[in-house]
């Protein structure tokens, strides 16, 4: 697994140092990331899922927010590439305390690290951090900005399944105004080729949603009907104030995902994802989610190759 | 150190995938057990004391209670197989909040992980993911129930110290109702042909505890008396409610092992065992811990052994 | 990198177990670490910058005070020797719960543990813990006692810049009478042949300080004037009463170091120290901070390879 690997079969070579958005990258990089991803999920089925590819690399993953599935899923990428891995989360993070976000990536990136993987509230920290830092950022998404490696992790599970993108009409359900994953996968989807769709309720919807080529509906029947995917995401309930509470089994009735309603209005080999947890009976319900349909599982699989992609690629790019 | 390893001299094969207790273990399973750890605590002593023998497995510490000395020598003892290991404590998990406990393991386990370490203040949860995911699962203590590495670095214990198990007896004093290190000590000490006597205050004796096969005394000097082995379980004093507090000094008076009631009750070469963390005061005295008697820190060395076993042999059994 | 390797060129050859402090360390102590570092140093710069020197070896992190910085770098430190590494952090560490830092210490060494590197609010931990266990042991800072590989990083980037530390005139500006670092430095300087100069408040400063033959001002341009190198001092701004707060400005005006004091007092290519993290607009400004005097990112590069050095070092000696 050598640099000369870091080109798709038609030339195109990876230049990109660091991962910050999917609404940067071209087609063709999206392509080579996945492709890159297809030989690491390959590599994962071995009976030792390893390779030195990143031997002597020391990758940090700095985790401001608490993240243990996504911080989970980059430490097993980082370490079955051979590099070696730093945790640092901020609740015991002295770092942070009296210093500016830079001085902690300074100080992280003078130990000589090579890539620095950061969850972070404010959108833009990632963008901000590789502005004034050497080694390669990897954005393990910034507030309400970017999740890229949900989003490839996403689209590649889909093409995965369904052998392509291209002209696949995908649906994407939930809280869309607020939500990172819907937007990376927007860029994502849409720079594939794929329809995309987004639903859910009105006070959910960006205003102005429709100048990324998307179709909205507020109604889950639209959403559902045709569409080879449906990506639901996670409803913050713990993040609403108590005023909303009632509205939860209102969400659920109007948009949550039941077996019942896939075999009502969706067709019969919709593929539905989540990007975890899950909150079952709300936006999914346990039918659904652990139903025929679901690929939520292969999300989490496909996480790390996608991620171990995501590592090799950038590593090594000046 | 390769699989033909994983059976005994009497050509008895390990089959198991998961160790959830003591109470289903064979005689022979106990034995190459033990056998397995006396392999690697002579790996222990070399310059370079680790073995190839997991690269690239990854084993994954879910500890859904505070526990370093547990979870420190299990992450140590896959080390020493040169696995990867992850670990992932509850109070910074976001894999937990709002997802059961199945969820937690299975998205886990789709990171195509080999085995997972639980411990969970629930009986039987170690056992309950091991019928909803495919990895091994290792109980590293579950409430009451059973903590089965901690008997097998026990009585790993007495056997080199003493050459044998068959034929001795061995004393637990403590309480042994709450106690998940009586109830598996127990069950080992008996397959392996041990006369186990247990002692303790009658609120804290379970009815019917006879029909395990062991002994029972209230009185701390019939306990000693001919043991060749005394198992103190560690009070848990921070768990009593307030009107117990008055108890703790009646109970080391009564219960609390010194070297003054060894010398006086026990015999010459009698083994003190002690799971740590010791209350000392309370059910050992400072004089004691410390003293000839004292096998505890030999526990502590053996219990990375015992731990290196456990993984090697559940490694790869589908 | 083998054991031959661990004398200077003149024959002097290592033999301290334990870095405890830098008070006794003789001056050839001294200056083999320094060397030693310097090789490391280079390591660091190749593009695998790990050597095997310590492979297999374990190393844990027993941090009982919170510092992100100083236990990163020494995990890396160790990481890079190839040793295997176990952090312990207090709070989540139940070792401690009802149990004597003596306890706890065995405890981890009985795993067969070969180093500890400890930090504690009490001053004298490390060298209690040298004397109860076996394995070598670490000072990673004692409360007001010592910071030994502080000023080990602090002395070794002043003299790779400077290419020498006799005859230098070096300052320490801050509360020098609670700070272990200044009195780590003050013994690295001393018995490195350089001249010490402590500057701060009168309440900063502990009386009989010039026993250490350094000489004493309480102002600041006294402190510049001359002074090749100036090591500045984070003042513990939040461990100060409400009474003191308003003293932090009146601190910044009066010694707190910005570009324009430099300029005004200084020599022209005199090195500015800081062990971070920084309180920007207290004892440093932004543009002294940021500027081209700051050798305060170099000083967190060079502790890895100090670290390197401490651990290489010490690893082997009985």
């Amino acid at each position: 697994m050598n640099r000369q690997k870091k080109k798709s079969t038609n030339g195109f070579r990876w230049e990109r140092k660091h991962l910050l958005g999917i609404a940067e990258l071209s087609t063709e990089e999206l392509a080579l990331l996945l492709d890159q991803a297809e030989n690491f999920r390959e590599v994962m089925d071995r009976p030792i899922p390893k390779v030195p590819a990143l031997r002597g690399k020391t990758i940090v993953n700095l985790f401001c927010e608490p993240s243990t599935r996504t911080r989970t899923s980059f430490e097993l990428a980082a370490k079955r590439l051979s590099a070696d891995t730093l945790s640092i989360a901020t609740s015991s993070s002295s770092f942070i305390k009296g210093e500016s976000l830079k001085d902690t990536a300074r100080n992280i990136e003078a130990m000589q690290i090579d890539m620095l993987i950061i969850r972070h509230s404010t959108p833009g920290a990632p963008k901000f951090l590789s502005e004034c830092i050497k080694a390669s950022v990897v954005n393990a998404g910034d507030g309400s900005h970017e999740h890229p490696t949900q989003a490839l992790l996403d689209v590649f599970t889909i093409r995965r399944k369904l052998k392509k993108i291209v002209g696949l009409n995908v649906s994407i359900v939930g809280d869309i105004a607020h939500s990172r994953v819907a937007k990376s996968n927007i860029f994502a989807l849409k720079k594939l080729g794929a329809e995309v769709t987004v639903c859910g309720p009105k006070t959910m919807m960006p205003s102005g949603i429709e100048s990324l080529g998307v179709k909205v509906t507020y109604d889950l029947k639209e959403a559902l009907k045709g569409a080879d995917a449906v990506n639901v995401l996670r409803i913050q309930a713990e993040r609403q104030n108590q005023t909303f509470f009632p509205g939860i089994r209102e969400y659920a009735r109007m948009f949550g995902i039941t077996k019942e309603k896939l075999n009502k209005y969706a067709k019969k080999e919709i593929l539905l994802l989540h990007p975890g947890p899950i909150n079952r009976g709300v936006e999914l319900s346990q039918d659904a989610a652990d139903g025929e349909f679901s690929v939520i599982l292969d999300q989490v699989t496909n996480g790390v190759a996608v991620r171990m992609a995501v590592l090799f690629l950038l590593s090594g790019i000046k």
